[in-house]
């Protein structure tokens, strides 16, 4: 298979470098790079209707998302089943297989391993550290308070667990989900894409 | 620090390949390997006698295993609180924390990532894979019967998620919990090993 025609998909605890590393990976692989702001505005212009769905039934994922929408598509009273979090979601999933299908890329986040998991081009990686590696990043690069690093680190990745557990049928973070998970703040940021630029390229 | 000083473990799906992929990284380290047989073994021959836990009391890991070692110890009566697993578990325990006192080496499995958790040398690696992958393996390599391939790798999995969640006070295969996870079956054996020497060595 042509290396260059993958899609990359990166998770990532907060503070773990997982924006920097899928940047770097872009650029070192001369693809495009899609993290959550693009994603999000894409979805927002889009005018949040997933009509996407028409040809994704077979995406058994998100079936029961789809039962949903399709019901309140079919719904004769006019009232939907799918509340605006939903239809954000769907939304922008939307965006997520557009961008995948016009070719090679690294996306970060948003469930998109989920979302593209039935893409045979698909690598799949989640990358995580120690709480120090973390804090540290958080307060160096997104400016947070040092007194509030340790609560700010361990919230966000709450949230993150909790928004892939709820749209995903499996766990942010168990090993067999993805093809490669890497401890950055064992072997730094450009190890890590060191590492993953070498595992795609590498394979047998 | 110098990256000939590692003590490396590696967990593994059965199947994956982790075995192999820990002889030849050893090979290539130049360091000894330990697998399971060899552990059961030196354990065997030790006694069964986890005189070890005399100063491990620090290793809060063991706390509750170490707790009823030392109430056997003392009880009057003579009789233990230990059943014949647990002073295996102690007695390769020992092993394990024996060969890594030693000097750097690869050990497979028997917890011996959560055992040597306070090595500050230590890297631990997950590899898994998916099920053809494994089956494939298990027919090829072991013998196994095609026809109860599938079967023979989901329950030999189980046992060793169970081994390690009885054990250990955290869940087997959960990405945080290792420096370093790999899908063998995506990018091969000797990738797998190549990944594995690139991450310890290129350490920032």
């Amino acid at each position: 298979m042509d290396n260059n025609r993958k899609i990359i998909t990166i998770s990532r605890q907060y503070g773990s470098g997982g924006r920097e590393i899928g940047q770097k990976l872009a650029d070192r692989l001369g693809i495009p790079f899609y993290d959550n702001a693009l994603i999000e505005k894409a979805a927002q212009e889009s005018g949040l209707i997933p009509e996407f769905f028409e040809d994704t039934e077979r995406h058994a994922g998100n079936s029961l998302l789809y039962a949903l929408y399709r019901g309140a598509q079919a719904d004769r009273f006019g009232t939907s089943l799918l509340s605006m979090e939903d239809n954000i979601y769907l939304a922008q999933s939307n965006v997520i297989r557009k961008v995948a299908s016009e070719g090679p890329c690294v996306i970060i986040g948003r469930c998109s391993d989920y979302i593209l998991s039935d893409m045979v081009n698909l690598v799949t990686v989640f990358i995580h550290a120690d709480l120090e590696f973390r804090k540290e990043r958080a307060v160096r690069i997104d400016g947070v308070d040092p007194a509030k690093a340790e609560s700010v680190v361990l919230t966000k990745d709450k949230r993150r667990q909790n928004y892939y557990n709820f749209h995903a049928d499996r766990k942010w973070g168990i090993a067999k989900n993805y093809n490669l998970c890497i401890d950055s703040g064992y072997c730094g940021i450009d190890c890590a894409v060191d590492i993953i630029y070498d595992y795609i390229t590498k394979r047998r």
